[in-house]
This record gives structure tokens, sequence and C-alpha cells, in this order.
């Protein structure tokens, strides 16, 4: 029986869902509405958004679906994903993810809710994780330095080649030697980044690599096929020729093999995910990165780094952080901006739980369970490609249609080479069991192998697949962090103590300009632990992912209708991969037109660094377009730089909302000029929540845009990451997508090459997404948006009065941001942008976004989640610390002696006996009610930037250095 | 293939789990033993528990299971349980505990390994968690008071008769008058009560009531069939004639019905279980229960009261918490010492939540839906019992025959009567289609009904199943704190807030003897939220819980093993239910034998308060047997006593190693003694952890034991609940434990009556134990055992050179605890246990036990699982504050002004500008370096207990005062 569902809406709540992720009752939207004398949201909104680019009808979506009537349906799909064992390997691996980083952790929001550590001071718990993490890589890896993660392996490798380039520079070839034994996704990558760079790939033997003139090289250890190589004279002989050398490899194999900073390598690299983070189709998983101490102020990506606070004690922060934002710009080779900080993390906690004996216990049982396989193998007169292994075998000559028969019948996942052979890859979860399972699958039922006569004989032959020559000598994790932790007990306080060090969206609202920290509701995160969709290897057959791909279809479908676009592209795994996704598939489409020369990308003077930073990646020429006064996009410069580069236009890339939070009135007709002169549309995606279900990028004139599902579609920030990147394309861009060599996909070029290591990136956090959409609807999705623009507007109205506003629309509204500009004040008072930020966690804040897009600036956005209780405790807050400033303006304290300056205050201040300041105690520390009611402290006082710069230390200090 | 696991024990790591659980690593242990100058665990055991107790082998356990393993097969069992939808009802319906409740309180352990919070200072979160749900029930039911839970409805109602009983001296009648529809297992409970209470119960009409001389009643309101009665002339007439009017009730029913204390009664109950609590095959819920301030110092349980700190501000406290441990003892017509604190936060925070304005909602609806199908089944003739009705139709005439195969067809529940009576409630999750499937199942398809046009026609008439009469008309909720967290991230906030002023073993030890706050491991957590273990009607039929039930066998299977009994009932919900259905097993047993006269319970002096009220429960005369200066059972007078009263003697209840803390050598004597003289021996099963898999009850003298899952087998405690106390019973004892008359057991004699609501207590949070004893296997728990008690004397070794330790063996060891006398340093100095016990909130510690079993001691137990960091830690809090009360005794501080005094110190005291105190702000409230690295802050000063007492408020603070 059907209903109408709208007749019985009495009888059933779909939209509760609405309410619990918009902050304000409708009693509050009215009290914001009336402190900007509007009479409705409908006025502000006319207002605001130009009525030419109004959507002008609600999206056509399903109606809302409450948190469990979502949740069941989306169990629907989860069990049409099979979990079987999976024996695939080739970069990803099953493993156990122990129970108590999983619950306090990954699904703790006090740690998935938390942003990027640029405020060092609030975020202890998760920079000494990350430097965990980094400790952990640089003694597995033997390497000097090592960052605190990247996308995936193949992106790394894909960083690597690139810092090969810029740091090499007395190399004059302009090509990359990939060993063949690489995995074929990551070779996929370097092609397309090397493609788009001017590179030339050498794929070939890796004992031919003597042969190439190259800038640098890509060996794999182990190798593809499972196979292990002493590299080292390889290395040594690249060295000599002034070849760089950078090694992909696997941290559970590098427990027993020499590391490769041992063997010389300059750059090692590779995937952390088999510690600890499920396989989930594909990601997010934490990449790692490390260098020789030589390459330190080239490596991509965020280094923790040691530094001291203002008390002298010792205090985390990220080095090199102004990397981040602008990144060389338009002579970019990178323009990675986030990181796998959560997943990172939890790799690290995954080594500080087992610590060396229990990886040591970890990768010797996986060993001897391959060698096992290996023998048993043998014995029955199998012929393996390896002489050598770690985890995996490849099978040649084997029956590959029977052994895929009774593999089906074992539910379970091997590898198939393209030429026949078959490969298994054993993990953490393998079992003597399992290779019971596996001989049978293998060999067929009557081979009367016995597991335990097997170990007998491994175990008095001291069988090894390891050469002698690769095997580790060397210790590694002996740092007391990662001996004292290995009871739950004092795992789960080591945990709890980190996160209660840092600042979340569960203490307070964070009100970062371009972020949107906005809601990351539990049932969305729910799914995301669930075996369904977390134990799926990202190669596994298509009829064992037919929910994944119904789940991703779907989101893809939501996103088509927000965006107005064709086709949504879902591999790029951040936002600056969309970017670079987006101008490929330009570029690509351009090139098919026969106007591959067309490589001038027109950027505005306002665009987020990552702009042009993509651009110069696809060998794009970055020309940039004034703004106005008013931060809005020179129309006359526009038209006059289009029609000057007409014949080489390639693109505009364009933020809309600007970065400056304004709706500008003139987008359509700066698309138009930019199409009548042959060139692209790019719109970048980063303020897309200030649009959906208002307007659509796709109407006003976008042929493609990012979305960054980690602002405007509730991926949780992590503490840095994970985030996601799919782009909205126009059809005729779609063919133009990225594809993947070992899951093609329908509809795009065979030759277009893959950006991200997996077929849909991030997959295992799309339900995220998708969950957000279906259990808002249309209309609460617009709601959100109104509401976001609403609270945007009441605190530029509210903190109008105390400090200049920047930048507003034609009708006096900002958009879902507002920057105020504190340089006047600093003039005036010498209290700077920073003190100011400072100050705040005082109050209880997380500060706004310091000095982007202008600098001496705060960009705040409120997002729709927060309640007007919420806003006006930090519209309060800025406005007691703007009296503050007046205090010391007129002399009451001294530039040098105030709140402001010595902000944060620690509790370390308030034990000092002697109390020597010009204010309180209690002025420092609690300044307002709220404070005192429920108080946040920050682990350090003040970072020093510039000591922790100068001197960059990225390993975990010596424990004498706590005791400070 | 089978394997021989031990051979293949490199091969896997199936005890992985015992180094999680076990805190102190091997080296760990060698030190511990060296500074006991011993040079083995095994030296220390032996010199420890008496040779002729000794267990002599290993437990006959299956070997231990590693975590993933453990959940594998537990998930195996799970989905042996079929999720059918219920519409069972009687006291249990489905409901959806929102998402950000079940992740940041259910799931989390700085909720759930809390302890009750006797320490108020460092538990004010939890306590307002508290506070809420008395509000919440005061409010819904219209009483002055309320408590914070009681174990389930039925053992309410049999709380609420005995506190007639005691309250109402004036009536002469022995009769307790039960109405016909309340529910059958409210009855039966009361029933098994009132049979050892020596009462009478009366089951008749409801409207007959007056025609009986009784001295309090029961009524139910809706009644069992669903119908509403206006019972306030019942309640009147029985009020003007002396009797006492008790009312069962429903929270959810109560949002639309006139609240029963406006009916004039003078007790409510029920369960609050379907605001957000899992069904969980029928438990843990907590039960409500509230009174008229007339009964405020009579009310069983414990009642959050509402006083002020040090600095005068508001704190939140156990009100009468005295009443816990020594309710008047032989006189006593309660034994409740726990409450189901996590589950009554949970319904707490599902009121704040959802606030009246959500409450009618959902209950609106469920009332709707119930008004239509009732509508429904009327037009086709059916008839129902009910003129009335809120969520429960009762069909009358029906083919029950085929409505049982439609529903089987259709996967859903209903409550089938013994006279063939069909029964149907609805609840917070069904939904229109869920009623189309009702007329399907009730009507046969071809019914022609739709949703729809019934909907019109009850719209339309204002429909409504509720009397006019019974309508409420007064509000409720609405005090700020049931309004201002309707976001999500509102409501997060809020909890985080709470659950960050709490101390718990996410934090730090808390090292309470007789308490056992070991790990609560994350992976034996993880199941109780699993739906197939959390939807589960108590009353589904066999079919569908067949993997609840082959758990529940093989916990008994592991406990029967452990304890050296013949069988396990796993009805008592908490430890002192297990007391009682012990006591009442024996005399059941004695009564069949012809020996019903035997009533004299022999109680050593050194006993906790619970084991003579249990006694007095069931009309046992106690008979107190002296101890030696030892602390030690007096075995020549247990002999005499025993002798003297060997006629009547019916049992003795011990508990062992003593509440002193130490194996007393001559137990098994004392049994025999008993045993002589023709009585049955009850051990207490408190300090089972000091015993398991070294000695066993069963084996040196008992006929029964209670078993505290929530200390020795790892339910936490909750914050004070839930618990579990299923008994072991040697054979002749098995047919007299309680049965159950929904769910008769087999082997029990049928006219044994239940001891609590549901026929397995609180079945949801057995798989906790069942995975912990999987997970440890014989070694693993043997191995806890021997460290625990290592880890007692380890510390009574550290802590010997400073405080007197009290009570020892006769090899000068302690058992699992150990005990030290501030008596003779409170005479020395002025500081008493209690100061001691606050300064440790200073040092960052819960405080040991405070003055049990000996007034002026602190008993202190580290359990296995902390570290020896962690012991160390404590001890050096410790010796560190003895070396303050040295300063005081010297005079170096006054005894009115040193840290102890103030202790503990609050952000509060830190902030005043003036610091006046004898010692500096450092040494207050830093005073150790671990303090410093990382700070536990309690919420409040010293709560002032006096006042609390005086003035007994027990509903939310007016905002006003929060302010203060």
């Amino acid at each position: 029986m059907a209903f109408d569902t709208r007749h019985l809406a009495e009888l059933a709540d779909h939209d509760a869902f609405i309410r619990r992720h918009n902050g304000p009752r409708k009693d509050d939207s009215l009290t914001m509405l009336s402190a900007l004398d509007m009479d409705s949201v409908e006025t502000l909104i006319d207002r605001t958004v130009p009525a030419n680019i109004r959507l002008g009808r609600e999206l056509d979506l399903d109606p809302p679906k409450a948190e469990a009537e979502a949740l069941d349906y989306l169990y629907r799909l989860a069990r049409q994903n099979r979990v079987a064992r999976s024996y695939i390997g080739q970069g990803y691996y099953d493993t156990y993810l122990p129970a108590v980083i999983q619950r306090n952790v990954l699904e703790n929001p006090g740690w998935y809710t938390a942003y990027t550590p640029y405020q060092p001071e609030i975020s202890q718990g998760r920079l000494e994780g990350l430097l965990n993490f980094q400790q952990m890589v640089m003694d597995l890896t033997g390497m000097e330095l090592a960052n605190a993660s990247l996308l995936d392996e193949a992106t790394a490798a894909a960083e690597a080649m690139a810092l090969c380039r810029r740091s090499n520079k007395k190399s004059k070839s302009n090509a990359f030697f990939v060993a063949e034994d690489v995995f074929p996704q990551t070779l996929d990558v370097l092609r397309t980044r090397a493609a788009w760079f001017g590179y030339e790939i050498i794929s070939a033997p890796a004992d031919t690599l003597a042969e190439h003139d190259v800038f640098g090289a890509l060996l794999q250890y182990p190798g593809n096929d499972g196979r292990i190589h002493d590299i080292a004279p390889l290395i040594d002989a690249a060295r000599q020729r002034g070849v760089m050398t950078c090694v992909a490899t696997d941290l559970m194999a590098l427990v027993l093999l020499k590391e490769p900073g041992a063997l010389g390598a300059d750059i090692v690299l590779g995937s952390s995910q088999r510690f600890g983070v499920p396989m989930g189709f594909g990601g997010p998983h934490a990449a790692f990165f490390a260098t020789t101490d030589k390459l330190k102020r080239s490596i991509p990506g965020r280094i923790i780094g040691v530094s001291r606070d203002a008390r002298g004690n010792t205090a985390l922060r990220m080095a090199m952080q102004t990397r981040e934002q602008h990144i060389r710009r338009e002579k970019a080779t990178s323009n990675i901006c986030t990181a796998q900080a959560l997943l990172a993390n939890i790799a690290g906690f995954y080594a500080v739980y087992h610590g060396a004996e229990g990886l040591r216990t970890i990768a010797g049982r996986i060993h001897r369970l391959t060698t096992i396989l290996a023998r048993g193998l043998q014995q029955k007169g199998i012929q393996l490609v390896n002489d050598s292994w770690f985890d995996t075998l490849r099978l040649t000559g084997v029956d590959r249609g029977k052994i895929l028969g009774r593999a089906m019948t074992h539910d379970l996942n091997l590898r198939y080479f393209d030429n026949g052979d078959v490969g298994v890859s054993l993990d953490e979860t393998t079992t003597a069991h399992d290779l019971d399972a596996l001989f049978d699958v293998l060999l067929g039922e009557e081979h009367g192998l016995g597991v335990r006569e097997l170990d007998d004989g491994v175990v008095a032959d001291q069988a090894s697949g390891v050469p002698a020559a690769c095997q580790r000598s060397s210790d590694f994790l002996n740092h007391p962090t990662f001996q004292r932790y290995r009871s739950e007990t004092e795992m789960l306080r080591y945990l709890k103590r980190l996160e209660n060090k840092d600042l979340s969206l569960a203490h307070a609202m964070i009100p970062l300009g371009s972020c949107t920290m906005k809601l990351n509701a539990t049932t969305e995160m729910m799914p995301i632990t669930w075996p369904e969709f977390a134990r799926i290897h990202p190669f596994a057959p298509k009829d064992q992912v037919a929910g994944y791909r119904q789940m991703i279809d779907e989101l893809a479908a939501f996103l088509v209708e927000i965006t107005g676009y064709d086709h949504i592209s879902m591999q790029p795994n951040s936002g600056a991969q969309g970017e670079y996704a987006g101008l490929v598939a330009i570029r690509r489409y351009q090139a098919a037109q026969g106007e591959g020369h067309r490589d001038i990308c027109l950027i505005p003077s306002s665009a987020h660094g990552t702009n042009p930073a993509s651009a110069a990646m696809c060998s794009m020429k970055v020309v940039v377009v004034e703004c106005d006064d008013s931060g809005n996009i020179d129309l006359t410069d526009l038209r006059a730089k289009a029609e000057q580069h007409a014949d080489n236009l390639s693109a505009i890339m364009l933020t809309y909302p600007s970065t400056h939070g304004v709706f500008e009135a003139g987008v359509r007709e700066a698309c138009e000029i930019v199409h009548a002169n042959g060139g692209q549309v790019y719109i970048d995606g980063a303020n897309m929540n200030a649009q959906v279900g208002l307007a659509r990028p796709g109407d006003f004139g976008g042929d493609v845009s990012h979305l960054n599902l980690h602002k405007t579609f509730c991926i949780p920030h992590g503490g840095g990451g994970p985030g996601m990147g799919p782009i909205g394309v126009k059809s005729h861009l779609a063919p133009y997508v990225a594809n993947h060599v070992v899951t093609p996909l329908d509809g795009v070029e065979a030759d277009s090459g893959a950006v991200s290591a997996a077929a849909f990136g991030s997959a295992s956090i799309l339900p995220i997404s998708w969950a957000y959409i279906k259990m808002m609807g249309a209309r609460g999705l617009r709601e959100a948006t109104e509401l976001a623009i609403l609270g945007a507007n009441y605190i530029a109205r509210r903190l109008g009065e105390h400090y200049p506003v920047l930048y507003k629309g034609q009708n006096g509204t900002v958009a879902h941001e507002c920057i105020i500009d504190i340089r006047p004040l600093k003039a005036a008072s010498g209290i700077s942008e920073e003190d100011i930020a400072k100050r705040l966690i005082d109050y209880g804040f997380h500060a706004p976004t310091m000095s982007f897009p202008v600098p001496g600036t705060l960009m705040i956005e409120p997002t729709e989640s927060e309640s007007l209780y919420e806003l006006d405790r930090f519209c309060d807050a800025m406005i007691a610390i703007r009296e503050e400033i007046t205090k010391v303006e007129n002399g009451e304290w001294s530039v040098e002696d105030n709140p402001l300056v010595h902000a944060p205050h620690t509790m370390a201040d308030l034990m000092d006996g002697e109390w020597t300041r010009g204010y309180s105690r209690e002025v420092g520390a609690f300044p307002s009610e709220a404070v005192k009611a429920a108080k946040y402290w920050p682990a350090v006082n003040r970072v020093d930037n510039v000591l922790g710069d100068r001197q960059l230390i990225c390993s975990c200090p010596s424990i004498d250095e706590y005791r400070d």
C-alpha cells in the first residue's frame, strides 16, 4: 500500500533530523532577523543572493528521512556488499583496529570534529598523536624526517616525483623512472601527474635503472609481485649518477626488512593503512612520506614540529604551515592542502598500542604463514614468481579458472594478474585455518597438506622469504611513548588525556571562515565502522560491492541535482585533488577538441592559494584578474584579459560566493565573458554551503566544480583530514574525468588516467554525506543554507558595532561568513589579530580564520549548526575582547602587559606564586561567566613560531623534555 | 581440519587480550614481588590462600580467544536471535536511543566506567544527569519526590509494598491489594516478596479495593490490557480508610494522561525503559519511584539532592547515602544497594533532548496510531476489551491461530493472553506502514482498510482513547535544562561538559576496596548495542532468542566451572537481589524438607550491611557471630551459636575473602560447623575476584553464592548501576531458585516465584562477562586473580611504611585489598580519613572506600588492571599526603588551614584574587608532577553533607542557582 506521506505527516517525523542539524530554533531565527531589521529569511536571501542566479524552485530530492529510517535504508545497502576474506593485497590489507582506538578515537567526536591544528595551543593532543605517527614512520623507514601524512600511496609517489624534480636541480633530464614492479594504481597516478607536468615516465625493470637518464626513480620494496630485492646497489649507483631515488614500501614489511634509509633512499613513501585503518573500499588512509634531512624545506604536506611556549615549556606545532596556503602559487609542483590526520593518528596509536614487540609478533606471524604457504605450494609443484617474499606470493602457470571457481565457493578474494598469474597477500587477520582454506582453493581439496607439518619444517629450517641482505637489524620504536601504553587501561587514559588537551566542536563553536565547521552528526558517522563498509577491498569484484556502488550512485545523483552539473566524479580525495582533477578534465577536453594549446588560466587576486598551484600543476599559465575595492572581480579587467588571451584561454577559476564572503552580482557575466572567449569555467566549491538549495553553479555558468564534502556535506575535519573532493562536470567534460587502471569506469575515456589510488577516493566516508542529504531533504538543505547566511549576517551586525566589517554585497549583507578588519585596531593599540585569536582561547573558543583572505583580518563563519546561544556567546566574547583592547588603547593596561598579549592563559600561569601582572588571575583565565561555568584549558602558553621554524624538530621529544 | 592450537601458538595470538586486561607487564610483576621479598607469584599465593581450599588445577575452560575472535563468535550467536517487530508491550517497548546519546554516553567510558557518586566533588556530571531523571519523573508523575532509579518495575512495586507496610503504621492489616490488571511479572515478584515478608497478597479487580482490609494497594494506570480507568475515586476512598495507594504507570502514557500525583497517589512507580533504553531481552533499564514529600525519609534507593559546597556554590550529592550500606539491618524491609544510574541518565537525557514538545509529538503519534488501529479493528467487527487506551489494545473473540500464523509470516510479535485474547502495543518506532501490516495480520489481507482514510476520520472526530477525566492538563519539563539542548550540537556539548566534570576509570585508578574497578574492555562493551541483542523483547518467542539462550547457557557453564556450584540462576539483577534470591532458595529448600521452621541466620559482625537486610527480608532472625582481634570469624563463637541454634539454624552468610580483605584460614571449618548443625552456607560473592582460578566456594563448603558480575566479571559500574547478581547453587537448591511467570524455566519448581521482572535479569549486559571469560581463558583468569592479590600486597607494603595496615592473613599477606587505619593519625593530627579522601582528588584520584568495613579507615583495592606505573602514582600520592599530615602534626600548618582540610581545590580557589592560606596555590591544586602534566579538576569544593541532609531538595535548581 502506498501512502501520501504529506497527508500523514503527523503520523511520522521524517524531518526530525533537520531540527537536530540546524542550531537555531524558530524563535531564534526571528530574534536574529529582528536584529537585522528584517521580517523574514526570504527577505534576507533576496537581498543577499543575486536574483539572476537563484534556483527558483526547491531541489528535486527524496523527502527527508528520520535518523533511524536513513540508517535502516543504508544498512540494507550495506548488506549488499559482501565481506569476503581478502588476499588481494596490492597496497590494501585487512587489519584489526584495536577496539579501544576505534571507540575512543574514530568514533569519538572529541577527535573527529577537531580542526586542523593551526592553533597549536589548543591542539597539543592531536599534535602529539601526529608526532607519534612521524616518529613511527621515521623509525620504520630509517629516514631522518617524516611528514604527518599525505592522501594515499599513489599521490604520495606523485609528490615524491615532483619533489625530486624541484630538488634535483642539477639534472637536465625531464624523465622519471618507475620500476616495473610498482603497484599499477601508483603508476596510473604517476602517468597522469607526469603528463601534465610535462615529464616523461620510463617504466622498466628496476635493474635497468642505470640505463636511463632520469632526474629521479621510484622503486618498490617489496615489489608488486611480493619479491624483495636488495635495492641498495641500485640506489647507490643512482646517487652517483645524480639520480634521486624514492622507495615505495610497506610499514609492516619494514618490521622485518632492512629500512630504506639504510639502503640510501632519498624519499620513502607508502600507505599506513594496515596499521589498524579499515580498507574501506579504498580509503581514507594515511600515506606516509619520509625524507633525508636535506629535503626538509621541500617536503610536501604538513610537518609537526617541536617548539617552546612563552613559558619555555615544550610545545608542538605545525611547522611550515605557511606553505599550506601559499605554496609558491604559480610555480607550484604540489597543491596539497590537507592530510589524513585522523587516520595518521589511528595508525600512530596502533603502533603505540602494539609497540615494537607487538609489531614484531604480527609481522613475524604474517611472514611465517606466508612461508608455510609458499612451502606447501612449492611441495605441490606450483611455480612461484617469487624467490623472496614478505607477505605476498605470485603463482604462475596455474589453472586460474579452477582457482577462481573454488575461491568463489570459499568466499575469498585473490589477485588475478592479466597474464593469468594469481596473487595471494596475507595480513594480520590471516590464521592457520585460513591457510588451510587457501590450500584448498589453490590446489583443490585433495592436496593432503597439513599446516602443522609444514610449520614444523619451516621452524626446523628457520626458513624465511626475506633474503639475508634485506633482513632488518636495527631497533625501532624505542621512545617511551611506544612502550608505556600496552594495557587497555593505560591506552584509554592516554587517548583521553590527549583528547582533553584539544578544543573540538564537542566544546564550542569553531567559527572558521571558509572551513565550515558544521555538525558531524553521530548518525552520519555510525555507518563508517560497519564491517560491510569498512572491510571491503577497493579492488574487490564488482558483484561484492553492489551496496557501495548504489550508495555512490545515489550520492552522485543528489550532488548532480544540488550543483546543476551532469556528472560527478567521485575519485578526488581532497578539495585540492578535485581542483586538479577538474583542470585536467578541462585540458583533456580541450585537447580532444584540437585546442590543447589553450593554457591560460585566469584567477582573481582574491583566490585561495591552491587555485594557482593547481593550475601550475597542469602546466597552465596563471593570469591574475584584479578585484575592485569591494573585493569583487573587476569585470572590466576580466573582459580585457579574457579578450587579450582569447586564443589561448583555457579556463577561469573562481570561488563562489567569493573568498571575501560575498555573493558577487556579476558572476553570471563573468562566466559568459570566459565562455565567449573560448574558456571553461572552474567554480571552486569551497563555499558551496552558501548556495545549496538557492543557486547551482552548473546553472549560472560553471563547467566544473569540486565539492568539499568535508565542509558542505558533513564529513568531519578529523583534526586535519580526511576530506573528499569529488567534482561535478557538465556533460562535455564527463568523458575526461579520472578513470582507474584497476577499476575502469563507465562513460570515461579509457586513456583518462587516475588522480587517486582508488577509483572512488575515500569511499568509506561517503555514507556521511549520503546520510546528511538523505536526512535533510530539499527543504532541510535549503534551510541550512539560509540559516548559515542568517547567522553570518547576525554576527556581522552584532560585531559591526565594535569592529569594521569588510566586504558586503550590494544590499549590505554578507554571505555565509564575514571578515572583520583588525588592522586599524592594531595601528591604534598594538594588539594584533593573533592576540585576539589567542585571547579567544581564554574565552573558550577556537579563533576564526586568521589573515585569510586578507592579512590582518579575522574571517568568521558560524554555520547553520550553531545555536543562537552559542552565536551570542561568541559575539559576547568578541565584544568583551574589544573592550579589553580599549583598555590598552587608553592606557589602562600597557601594551606589553595585558591579557591579550599574554593569552592564552594556562594553569601554569595561575600556579605562579607571585602574580605581577597588571590584571588579575581571574581576568586572565576566567574572563566570562560562561568560562567560569565550563572552562577549557589550553595545554601550553603561546607557542613560539619563529623558534619552531628555525630549528625543525619533528621527532618525539625525549622523555626528559616532558619533565621540564 | 583440526589444529593442535598449542603447537601453532606462534601462528596466532589467541591470548593477546590477557595482556590488555592485566595492567602489570612481566617486569613489573617482578619488581612488585621483589618489593615483597618474594621470588614468584606462586610463593605469594601459597602464603595467602589457605592450602585446604586451593583448587589445585587450572579451571576447565575453553582456550582464550583474541578480541576479534571472541566478537566473531559472539556475532554468530547474536545472529541466532531474530529481531522481529515487537507489539508485545507488557512493560517493554521498542524505542529510538538518540545516536548522540548512544555514542557519547552508553558507548563512552567516560560515563560507563564511573563509580557510584559517593564522592560528590568528582561526580557533578552524572549527579546532574540523575537530577534530570528525578525532575523528569516528578514532572511526569506529578509527585513531590523521586529517587534516582530502582532495578525494574516489578521490584519497584515490591519496594512500594514494603514502603507502605513500614510507613502505614496505623494499619493493622497484613495484606496488600494488587489490582488484577497489573502486569503478570509484577504480580509474580510481589508474591515472592510478600510470601517471605509474611504479607498476604489480594489480587482482585481494581474496583473491589474498598472491599478489602489492606495496608496498601497497587493499581496500574493504564492497565495490563491497555484500559485507562479514572482511579482518583479509588485512591480517594482508600486514603480515607487509611490505605496507602501505589500506582504503576508508564512515563510515555503520562505525557497525555492526568498525572497520578493529581489523582492522590502516595507512591508512583514504573519503568523508564521506553525513554531511549533498548529492550535488551529484559534489561537493564531504570525503574522510577516517586512519592509524596511525607515519605521522603523512607524512600528506598538513592536520592540525588542539592546542597552547597565550601564556597557556598550549588553542589549536588547523593542524599541519605548512609542508608545504602546500613539499611536498618535486621529490621530492613529493603536491601537495595544499587540503582540503574547509567540507564536513568540515558532516560533523563532522552527527555532533555526531546523536551516536552518532542515527547508530546512522540506520545501523540503513538496514541493516534493506536486510535486508528482501534477504529479499523472495530469497523471490521473485532471486539476490543478496551473502552479506552493509550498505546495498547486487547482483542477478544478472535481466531488466535490464524493471527499467529500471519504474524509469523510478517515477522512480528503480538501478545497472546492465556484466554485466547490477543494484545497489541504500539511504540515510538511504529509507523503508518506498520499499521498496515498489523491490519493484514489481525484481519487477513482482504480487509480493505486504509490508514489514510481511518486517520481522516480520527482527525475529523478528534477521536481519542483517553477518557476526558483522565486527560492531562498540566505542564511538565519546564526547567531550562529540558529546553536548551535540542540541536545535536548543543546536546553533544552538554553531554561532554557533564562527562568532563567527573572522574572515571578513563582518568585514573579508582582504588575502591570491595568494589573492584577493573578494566571494562571496549570489546566487551561493543555487543551490547548490537541490534540483535538490544532490540529483543524479554517475552519474545523462544525460537527468536536462540542466540541469547546459548550465550546465557555458555556463561552459566563458565560460572559453574569457576565457582564449583552445579547450577546458575541468571535472574537476580543486582548483588543484593542475588543475596535475596539465594536465601529464598535456601528457605524454600528447607521448607520442602519439612524444615521450614529454620529461620536463624548467622552473620559475622564484619558483614556487609546488605547481608542482615537480605536475611530480614526472608523473615530470618539474625544472630551475629563475633570476630577475633585479627578480624577473622571467631570459630569458637560460631560453633557455640550454631550449636545453640541447631534446631532452627537456617544458614550462615559469610564473605570470602572477608570484608577485611583476608583469606581466613578457617573458612572450610566454618562451613563444616554450619552444615553439622543443619544449616546452609551462603557465601557472599562480593570478593569472588580474589578466588577465581585459585579456589571455588562450591568446593570448600558453599551451598549458594551470588556473583557480582559488575565487579569480578567486568560489567562496568555505570556511575552506580547496572549490576548483575546471578547465583550459583548446589544441585539440592537448584529446583528452588527463581522461576518466571511468563518464561518458565527448566529444572525449577513451578511454584518458585520470580525475584526480578525478567527471567534472565539484565540479559543484555551478560555478553560483557561472557566476552571477558572467553578472552581470558583459565590462565588469564587465574593470572588476573594473582595480579590483583600481588597489587594489593604491593600497596600494603609500600603504604605500610607510612600508615598502619589493618588485618593480614596468617602469613602476613593481604588478599586483593588492604585497609589502612587513619584513626591514630586523626587522633594525632586532627586530619580525618575524609580529608585524605578529598585530598586525593587534588592528586587526581578517586578515594578508596571510606570507613567500610571499619570506621576511620580506608580500604584500597587496586585490581589486576592497573599498571605498576599507576600503582606507584597512587602510592606516591598517599605517601605525599602522609607527609602533609606530618606538617600538620608538627605545627608547620595549622589544623584549620592546610591543604587537607581545604581539599579538594577547585579553579574557583585559584581564581581568588587574594590568597590568604598558609600554603601556596601550587601546593593546593598541583601537589605532584603527575598532576601538573594532566590535571583533573573537581567541579565543586567540599560538599556540605549536613546541609544536604537537613534540607532535602531533589529537583533541578532554578537557573538562577547556577548563576550564583
